[in-house]
């Protein structure tokens, strides 16, 4: 059957790209081997998310003293948070699927693989059925990387390593849980079993957590779980995995720490191998594969989105790469700005981020100031009893007087962080931005107040 | 003694306007007869906002089973949870103090009243003591306004009718509360008090409750609130308040319902009697003080900001009115631009609105088109498991292909709700708010799902 556009693999990237295809009037198909959503919906954000949330409401009932209220026999019922999961990623599936039906979308439930060129059109096979299409849209995202460390592999076989798939369907809670990786898929699931009563040990082979957070930021979020009990062990390089713990090196001397459970998050890989690639001869580095920022390949009318191309393997990035490639088949002028990516952790508190970094303007030899300041510096903030150690920190690049990078740590971090892409991507000046007008009382005021500071 | 500058008033607009002056290098005063932060700081917004937190912590113990956990023997404290209500005030009344010190405000603690000029000075007296400045800021905010309906004047002498600040101490919950007019003061009371267990009846005289909010939006609350437990006597025309009661007409019929407590919040009228604005002959508009979009009164370098002219009675816009008299007197150009001032309601959902609603836009002949969603279109959204009826709305101006007003009403409304400023008040064109990237997954999304159907 012959399509205007096919796309291999339908999570975010590659559910969004059919759909605006499809609304623009493209012949399109979707080829995707599992559920609709991919890894972001089914093993990932949402997933994670309708936990964390959970967490929260606990936490609240927990600690119900700071809130005026009291309550005994506070009892979590994990299976219960899992089945809760369940019924809403079934409910999110099944809305990307009539979302698809509404766009005319075909979807085909198989696994794709290239087969190479054939009259000019893409071929690809899925469950034994030859497809062609004019464009083809690589979307096939990632999965969790697995480092050859000694016992790994038998540990995941026992069901004692897990990943973020396995992790999301465990039934019960580790009484000692070792993740290995403090990226934000380790956080977010330590900070969870952490709450609701895990010992939790983060094994990191860097000097800090949550990779290229800023580093300040970053500190406080780790000093805040140190306090509510995590313990971090930075600097340290797993050597093996045994069924009953995790062995680490740091500084020359072996420790191991006991674990029912170990979370693999040290990274993911994108999903390249066994689709067919090489028949086009697409360029790679590694295994992601190459583009430029049109999600375009090196082989015409071929694009890459998502985490094939690993540029920053977060689903609202696929979203936008999604729609950056369907304009650029579609003859509109689009381009994917990277410089202008929210990026969050759904710790508690939260962190929002968004451009430059301390680290990483001074590794670029930007002429950059930093102006910050403590959350109790927003009324709602202090109203709603928020760790006074949080901050919110803005990156300005001094000759333009725009700002460049902005870090924040705290209650809705998550919610608010968007406000600052217009002011990122349309370069807006410092003084222009201090004329907007925040809601008081609000914690995105934060924004204001260290904006005043510049 | 002499000043550059005085301020009338140590609420959000006072200290705020002495604040930017006394940074600017001004010599300023600030004089205000109560506690610094006004209003807001001390009878209104920050309160409100530690109450509602804690009800929030409170129902989520109460809803538990929806979040995975279990509780008994749930009680409300709600003497403590005034007791950290007056904690938190006085950290941030604090606050402001050492804000004034630090930008080197003198903070009279006295009532302030004009007597008219004196060599080209205004004259101030306070606490017998003679105060002159070249310029003067009025920013004397505004109270309840008590209606001279038969009964309440001998109701609120015995502590029957009570205003927001009375209730704000009020040690015990009352049984039964009226709360005589659904604006967002009445509005936010009233889930309060409806999430800890008062029976409480909105009785307001419009067919609509949250005054300009959009129609639509205020009617999904109102429904809400309605399921919640919330009496709405829309239509009603209070007649008398007894000390057990609220009589109300509505459709030529009278009735009665029954009250322990009663909370006045039909509106707000300015603080402009008794100052002495009559000894500069000030134009005036009833109560409220006439000023332009610099917040110039018709006397030269006389100022009126925040609630004393009534333009929009938001701690926000008093802030922004501040920063544009400081800087009208600095010789800057500035203005207001009320078009772009978001407005919240924090209610369990939030309302999060700025710009044109339907009617407002109808009423204008704007051409305009609307476009929405429900929240359900927003995966954390669902993840949380919020309330299906909540919705997102754009008002487009179908010419220019700009927003002009957008109404969510969803949990976090009012952190995200910023994202629509520069959006709004630069005129930003659809196609390119199309290209921001908002982080996934958020409720925040929900804009640009919406964004998206234009």
């Amino acid at each position: 059957m012959g399509y205007d556009l096919i796309v291999l693999g339908g999570g975010p990237g590659g559910y969004l790209a059919a759909e605006r295809a499809g609304h623009a009037g493209l012949k399109c198909a979707v080829i995707e081997k599992k559920a609709l959503g991919g890894t972001c919906l089914n093993e990932g954000c949402i997933p994670t998310k309708s936990f964390l949330y959970c967490a929260k409401a606990y936490e609240y009932a927990l600690h119900s003293k700071d809130y005026g209220f009291s309550c005994d026999n506070i009892k979590f019922d994990h299976k219960s948070v899992v089945a809760r999961k369940n019924k809403i990623v079934k409910t999110l599936v099944s809305g990307v699927g009539a979302t698809m039906k509404a766009n005319k979308v075909d979807v085909i439930k198989a696994t794709g693989v290239i087969k190479g060129k054939k009259d000019n059109e893409f071929l690809i096979e899925a469950d034994g059925k030859e497809y062609t299409s004019k464009y083809l849209i690589i979307a096939t995202g990632s999965e969790c990387a697995m480092p050859p460390i000694p016992g790994v592999k038998e540990a995941f076989a026992k069901g004692v390593v897990v990943t973020n798939r396995e992790i999301l369907d465990m039934e019960d809670v580790p009484k000692e849980l070792v993740v290995i990786g403090g990226g934000v898929i380790g956080l977010e699931m330590a900070a969870y079993f952490n709450s609701i009563g895990s010992h939790v040990t983060v094994v990191e082979m860097l000097d800090h957590i949550a990779g290229p957070t800023d580093r300040e930021i970053s500190k406080i979020l780790q000093d805040i779980y140190t306090k509510k009990g995590i313990d971090f062990k930075l600097g340290c390089k797993v050597t093996q995995v045994d069924l009953d713990g995790v062995n680490y090196e740091a500084d020359g001397k072996s420790f191991k720490v006991k674990a029912e459970k170990v979370l693999m998050s040290v990274g993911r890989t994108p999903n390249t191998a066994n689709i067919g690639l090489e028949t086009l001869n697409i360029e790679m580095d590694r295994r992601a594969i190459k583009t430029d920022e049109k999600c375009r390949t090196n082989i015409p009318n071929c694009f890459a989105i998502g985490d094939t191309n690993a540029k920053i393997m977060l689903a609202h990035t696929a979203y936008r790469e999604a729609e950056v490639a369907v304009n650029t088949i579609l003859g509109k002028n689009d381009v994917v700005r990277y410089n202008s990516i929210p990026s969050v952790i759904y710790t508690n508190p939260e962190i929002g981020a968004i451009g430059e970094t301390e680290e990483s303007a001074k590794a670029k030899g930007i002429d950059f100031k930093v102006a910050k300041l403590p959350l109790i510096y927003a009324g709602r903030f202090v109203a709603e009893g928020g760790d006074q150690t949080c901050i919110c920190k803005l990156i300005v690049d001094k000759k333009k007087n725009t700002i460049i990078g902005c870090h924040v740590i705290s209650a809705y971090a998550s919610e608010f962080i968007i406000s600052m892409v217009p002011i990122i991507e349309n370069e807006m000046r410092v003084d222009r931005i201090k004329e907007y007008v925040f809601p008081h009382p609000t914690v995105s005021e934060i924004l204001r107040e260290v904006i005043w500071t510049i």
